[in-house]
């Protein structure tokens, strides 16, 4: 019995549901088409043809015929992961067993989409025993088909409090000799869904933040090695919104999250990455403003900071109702309290190889040094930080490391668009740090 | 064996306690009398007779007699249900025994009383298998008084981390065969044991906000089928704290809120039921305002937006620090971001009513538009959202027609208040639609 | 088998991990010398001679001679515990197994430290089968060295997200026949290696907040009757975001958090002691404002607030937006509003003892009322605020004290310095309230 993981993927960053049969077009498999032809930032790392809730109840089994036309004519040239949604209801036998069947026919190995399909996606999960219901159609499917058991990976949308609790206990349960669970790949929160089991209500309607599932179902996936994916974002025209909530996904560990559009696809592919050159910031009075790089160093050009010299090697700043007169160390001293640093993919580089040159010299920790410029209200301030590195810290700082290197092995049709972003050296030294380890 | 929840009540919005005997008076059962008969918005969905920290340890006999005599006499007129409050400790056995005894008195079919009674709510449970001895104490008092097993409901207040682990586990152990935790009805939060209990402190006293404790408490009820409630608000005064909390509790999916007093019933029982009529919001630099309904549209009156015709189809809007000269079209799109919309109860019979006509028309997604007219600056901007629905959009719309169905089902003496609220046709449209599903 | 807890504190502040053998050094045993030799404020509740992260890989081996030389000379006069860390892996058993070895060495009788090591901290513990591991190295350790069975307390940093959950499980697992887990501890959240675990990445490289560990943590010591201990807190020079951090922590349960210097020992020995005096606090637009006290009263001296009286025995109160005229009254129930109280350790003593004196006379419930004189803008108000107090009310009052006594008991050295702070009538009070319970 195997016990490893069957994907390859260590990070997921996009999760990109189409719609499989849309009525009403002649060509009901028009859309299918035309995502599965997306490469580059623009395609997806898993894409789901969805023939659940995309797709109206009376067109899936046509659904499930154009996700075989489509996948078998576009599947080997599709640079992401193909996983088609089929239906499944934890209270709904019928539902169920339809999913069954909808997976048996599209993995058929004589129609020729199951080379390149690359597991499904089971919604609406209930407690651990209705996962196992999945899994043993999986291992049915595959049985069937002849196809190398457990090489269908299963992800699950997690839209009811049974499944949210089932996710503490996959570690004990994966790899029982009864189930075939190592197959699991992503845990997918579905919030519409969960709204409603929860019986969440807002004023507008709107869904409510739910941060407790996102956690719970990032911890799931760390203790049992899967990948934490967030829902769909509904109010696609806006972009700022998306990406603040992919900031607090990362910050809860959820790499990955559902794309509505192809332009959400873009932008999911993108945020996680490593910004490609490094950016001071400046904190006035709760917000956080962008310094402008220019010749002599990074600029405030804004006017809630006043900075002067007053002689005697003194200065004057005044920020917000503080006014302060301070000699040059300790006006050093407090502008390093102001600023904060967010690290370009170059400088996480240069901070890893140092680290390592330091480990492989002896060192268990050593200070790891940035030195900067700044320029407030035209005064130039000559900054320095310092931050103790050991290996926990080099170890936390790999996390984005670890994602690039994981994005450039598996997506090819991307490097490219990496290349131009970071330039190849710096594309070549990312990969090369952390290998030792 | 029955595996169905013994209990009619899908919501419940007032959980409210009332001392049992009040050491001092002359009649010690003059507030349970008071209480008893309550009735349309003053009247709770759940009414607690307070025979635990409401009473004095050496009233609580005297408690016992008051709660039978009061309830005999008034309870087959209160229009809520009513489940005493008995005493219970996961670490005394004795207090447990005292409870098991109240339960006995209180429920002899004898004294008049159980007729009435629907079931008992037992404080300070531990872990599941404290849960479980209550449950027995239940079975052996129905036994002994011929009342149908499982008639009686347990509810149980949830106030040690213990308890709230065990709300992980009910799915798992409802329905076994050693016990009849079926009977479980209501986890109700309790803070301020809770608060001992973790030992929690905040610098001024104040109860700290245990927004984890909530959500594990709506989850295990989402799971287990049963309903979450939250505990007092100790601030009896201040009506808008109440309201955000509740507000706060119902994004968590926890409908219900305990009640001290019958101010706080009339507030807890109002607050989840949809407004009766819509509401426009604009958001303006983080503030929320109401928009106030004209003859013309929605007007903004305030003097944070400017806006006017710059000539040439062209209007200058000023939030802010923002000033930006933008076409008519541009200028909608924009005044579409900064709004809000609340539904009132006739809006959302409207949208459920077209969806189940598109559904029954074979659609399974369309798109429902809103349009308005808002008055800005004196300027009109007509604006008109769209909003995709689809099976599960739908579905979790109907969570506060279906909060406001079961309150119309089981609560016939707020018919008249609900009819002056919305009006009687939409009260008759709003029982109507879902029920198909 | 013992089924109690080995461990004398309730409460620990201090967490206090110092390096045990720096490379460089001439002399590698010289910060745990002087780390040995801290007392009273600057002293840690438990200290942690770290043989593992602080400690290079290669100088571990002098880090056991270091630990085992430095605890034999000064183990005597330390005022608090001692807990060395070793090193553990959930996934390495050699990392395992070099842990067992630095136990056994360490608790060698022959070396004389171990009469002063109250116990070990077991870093990157998995789930809870891997907690059984470390636990079976402690009773090998105890009966290889004839010391009494379940005599070394274990403390465990949970830094992954099996940890945290492994922590749901500890009440069924503790008392267990096969274990002995009833020598655990402290519950230590390590937040740097969690978020490498849970792949969390911020934008600054920050460490993530995680509420939600934290509560599970305050969760799992609470029902296993163990103490949660918060992570180290990075920034060392921000002395308020320290506290800060503190504050959030004791509001979830969490009385103690790791210091990484012995400044922030001190800061962190302050902190959850009840304050010296009493604070008058006014809230003023979302900003809390801490009143000044005069022979008078306590006086407001800013100029947010305008106040005056406008004859007729009516004031006119302005505070941002709102302008209100008020009878005396009325003012009187505005002001309340507007203000707060943090008790200090004199007012919990005094409320403490009327509870216990009206309890003593029969009564379950209280109204605690607190008077005082309020200067606002040069005009006088009195107030008078009341809060009905039952047994539980009493009981979570009774959490600072508790801590208070604690402290006192088991940490003579800082008798003085309490005397100090609080006077030595009020700490001999504090030590009597709550004893009869």
């Amino acid at each position: 019995m195997s016990t490893s993981r069957n994907y390859e993927r260590e990070f997921v960053r996009t999760f990109f549901t189409s719609p499989t049969a849309v009525e009403g077009n002649e060509d009901t498999a028009k859309l299918l088409r035309s995502a599965a032809q997306l490469s580059g930032m623009e395609a997806p790392d898993t894409w789901i043809p969805d023939n659940e809730d995309a797709t109206a109840p009376s067109m899936r089994s046509e659904g499930v015929s154009n996700i075989i036309e489509v996948v078998s004519e576009h599947g080997a040239t599709f640079p992401g992961e193909i996983h088609p949604r089929v239906v499944w209801h934890r209270d709904d036998p019928s539902k169920r067993y339809q999913g069954f069947q909808q997976m048996l026919e599209i993995a058929d190995p004589g129609n020729g989409a199951v080379d390149h399909i690359d597991g499904f996606v089971i919604p609406e999960v209930g407690d651990i025993d209705d996962w196992k219901k999945a899994d043993e159609f999986f291992t049915i499917v595959e049985s069937e088909h002849g196809l190398e058991p457990g090489s269908l990976s299963m992800s699950v949308i997690v839209e009811s409090g049974e499944a949210e609790l089932a996710m503490g206990e996959l570690r004990s349960e994966i790899g029982a000799p009864s189930n075939r669970l190592e197959r699991l790949f992503m845990l997918v929160d579905g919030e519409v869904d969960y709204t409603k089991d929860m019986r969440g209500m807002t004023p507008t309607g709107g869904l409510p933040e739910w941060p407790e599932l996102r956690h719970n179902t990032s911890r799931g996936a760390s203790a049992a090695g899967l990948i934490a994916v967030d829902g769909p974002y509904d109010d696609i025209r806006d972009v700022e919104g998306y990406h603040e909530r992919m900031t607090e996904n990362r910050a809860k560990g959820m790499t990955g999250i559902w794309s509505l559009t192809p332009g959400q696809v873009v932008e999911a592919n993108k945020a996680p990455l490593p910004p490609a050159s490094g950016q001071w910031l400046l904190e006035i009075g709760g917000e956080t403003v962008e310094l402008t790089a220019v010749d002599e160093g990074y600029e405030y050009a804004g006017d809630e900071v006043t900075l002067e010299p007053t002689g005697d090697d003194q200065f004057r700043l005044k920020t917000g109702a503080t006014d302060q007169t301070l000699d040059e160390s300790a006006l050093q001293e407090v502008v390093v309290d102001m600023t904060a640093y967010i690290s370009g993919l170059d400088d996480m580089v240069d901070s890893m190889e140092e680290f390592e040159a330091a480990k492989a010299a002896g060192k268990g920790a050593i200070a790891m040094t940035r030195s900067a410029t700044l320029i407030i209200d035209g005064v130039s301030v000559s900054i320095q930080t310092d931050r103790m590195w050991d290996e926990a810290t080099y170890q936390a700082a790999m996390t984005p490391i670890s994602l690039f290197q994981d994005v450039y092995e598996n997506r090819p049709d991307q490097h490219e668009e990496l290349a131009e972003m970071y330039g190849a050296s710096v594309v070549e030294r990312a990969m090369a740090v952390g290998t030792d380890d």
